[in-house]
Formats: C-alpha cells, structure tokens, sequence
C-alpha cells in the first residue's frame, strides 16, 4: 500500500500530474474529495469549508510564525474543527489499505507516520499563466494576465501559510519532499508517464 | 543524443547517482575527467585547476552579484583561462554526439543550448554527513563531524558562487532544474534505478 501526495504551484499542471498518476498506477485518487467529505463529516456547506481551508484559516497567520515571537496564533472554532476533520478525513483515506494519490491539502505532512512519497510540482511563473489561460478555467477566463499573476501569487501565498502551521518544513522547499517535479519544459502527460516508471521502481510496484 | 546535467548538494550521493544513472542507460559519464581535460589544455597542474574551479576562483566573488551593485567582479587571467577551458571541453563534449551524463561543472548552465535534462540531487545536512562519516573519504575519514559540516557549507556555498557568476537562475533552487531528487529518505542504487526508469520515458530512450 502506498500513498503519494502531490503538492504544487497553482497552474504548474500538479493536479492533472496526480490524476494522470492515478491512472497510470492504478491508484485511487483524492482531490476536491475531501472538501466533500469534511462538509459532510462537519455538516457545513462544501464551499465554505474549501473557502476556510484555502483562505480564510491562513489570512490572519504571519508567514513565519513558527520562527517569530509573536503570539500565539488564535483560530476561530469553526476554523480549528475544519482543519481536525480534515486530519481525519486523511487518515480514514489511509486506513482503507488501498493505495492512492491525494492531491494539495498538506497530506504529506498529514500524514507523515504512513511514509508517503512527496511529490511537489512547480512550473516558471510565465509558464504557469500561460497554463492557466489555456486551460480556460471559468474562474479564470475573464481575468487580465495581471489578475491571474495576483491570484497565483496569493494562493501560493496561502498554500505556504497553511503548511507552516502544520509543519516547519517549508511548502516549496525541495528539503520537504522527496521528488520536485518542474512542468515549465515539458508537457504534463509525458512528464506523468515518466514519474508513474520513477514510482513502479522506487515503490516496487 | 542526450545530456543529463547531475548538480548536487556535497554528500548527497550526486555522483553516485550519476554514475549509476550512466551504467544503467549507456551513457558516457563525465565527472573529473572535465578537470583532467581542462589542465591537459591549460597545461597546468591537475590539482591546481580544481582548487582553481572549486575553490579559489570563487572567494572573490561575492554571493550575489548580480544583484548588487558592486563593481564588476574581477578574475586574474589564469583562472579566467580556466573557466574558458571548461566551457570548451564541456562544448566538446556536446559536440561528440554521444549521450552524457555529467556531474557537477555548471554543466546545466554551460550547455544551455544544448537543452540538457537538468538534476539536482539533495538531502538532509544530517544525511549528508552520515553519507560522507559511511564512504570513508580519505579527504574526511579523520575530520570530526563538526569539521564535516564547515567544509560542506563551504563547498556548497562555493558551488553557488560558481553557479551565480554563469547563470541568472540560482543553485539549488528547484526553478533551475527539470528534476529535484532528495535521497534523505532513500538509497541511492533504488532511486538511481527509479531515476533510469524515469529518463526512459522522459527523453524517449
């Protein structure tokens, strides 16, 4: 049973590596899954609890806290009882001895004790926006390049934040995963075929 | 016809994964026959133009000078005529129409041109010493660990200088490089296999 987690730049192609990966090696694999299976779990209403988890929960931690002196950081209840479902809801996916690729949701950290193999995707910034605006996605295809810049930048920004809460090994930093993976040369699926033969070995699969 | 660049983080086990990565594909491999090249060239001593290369041509040079404003760094002609060296023997290699892997050397960066697949090999500071305490360096078997650590820090910070005075994009930074490999939680003779199995598919071998 293996499990591997994907972090990634927002618009490096992460998402699509991991689905592919799925695939390919046969895996089951969670995304938005578990946004699903928290707002249940809380009886809370799905976007709300996606907005918690990728923004509000983040917008009021310093970057560094781990490393300041300030204050401990005060989170509303609603908040920390999103962030504990979330935790459960991973380990649950865990427990099912089956294996699978679990998409963002800092599961490599999550889920530290089961050995995942970490994977974290990154792409050129130029790159990434070029992605963004292929992939016509409707939140973004209205958007100038500028707004998608801004976007991008404060989603990762979140997605930092919301990492150095759970873990002082920092989101983005090669010394947290075990492969990092840049998108900007090559296209993802071919990308995905050779990382799924990287896994069947490394894995013994 | 392909070039896999191996840089890599001073007891990461980024030669050996190197030198695997070429027995298991076929691949020329080239490591210190570079330096041995260069001062076949130069005429000079072979330990002179390593330290040259490795060492002294670079504790003049501040960490970041391309973003200061500091006055334009200045070389003494021989170690000028030494990084031309380099330059050429690596473009001769590239030219040799025979695929490579080649450790160290800013080889990424040389041979930009040439679209090299581009590896970074790192791991954990206590791995990293633990890896150098293990293969009985005849450079370290008699240096504390203390010792171990300071000369590593050195030789990595000189490796970003050499790397800062030819290229824009930074050591280690996973932007720099198509794949980061963290052999912290791993042996290196597995992820080098993974590694072989990942290029297959990636450069289409």
């Amino acid at each position: 049973m293996s499990i591997v987690t994907i972090a990634r730049q927002f618009g490096s192609g992460g998402r699509e590596l991991g689905k592919r990966l799925a695939d390919l090696l046969g895996f089951d694999y969670y995304d938005r899954e578990i946004i699903t299976a928290v707002a249940q779990k809380q009886g809370m209403d799905e976007d709300y609890v996606k907005n918690v988890l990728e923004n509000h929960a983040w917008n009021t931690v310093p970057l560094s806290f781990h490393h300041s002196f300030a204050a401990p950081v005060v989170m509303a209840e609603p908040q920390m009882g999103i962030l504990q479902a979330q935790r459960e809801v991973l380990e649950r996916i865990a427990a099912q001895d089956r294996s699978a690729v679990i998409v963002g949701r800092n599961a490599d950290v999550l889920l530290e004790k089961n050995g995942p193999f970490r994977i974290f995707v990154c792409a050129d910034e130029d790159a990434r926006v070029r992605r963004c605006q292929e992939r016509g996605d409707p939140r973004e295809e209205n958007l100038s390049e500028r707004a998608i810049r801004h976007n991008m930048r404060r989603i990762d920004k979140n997605r930092a934040k919301s990492r150095e809460f759970v873990s002082e090994k920092r989101w983005g930093d090669p010394a947290s995963y075990d492969l990092v993976i840049n998108t900007t040369d090559g296209d993802v699926k071919a990308i995905s075929e050779a990382t799924a033969a990287f896994l069947r070995v490394r894995l013994a699969l």
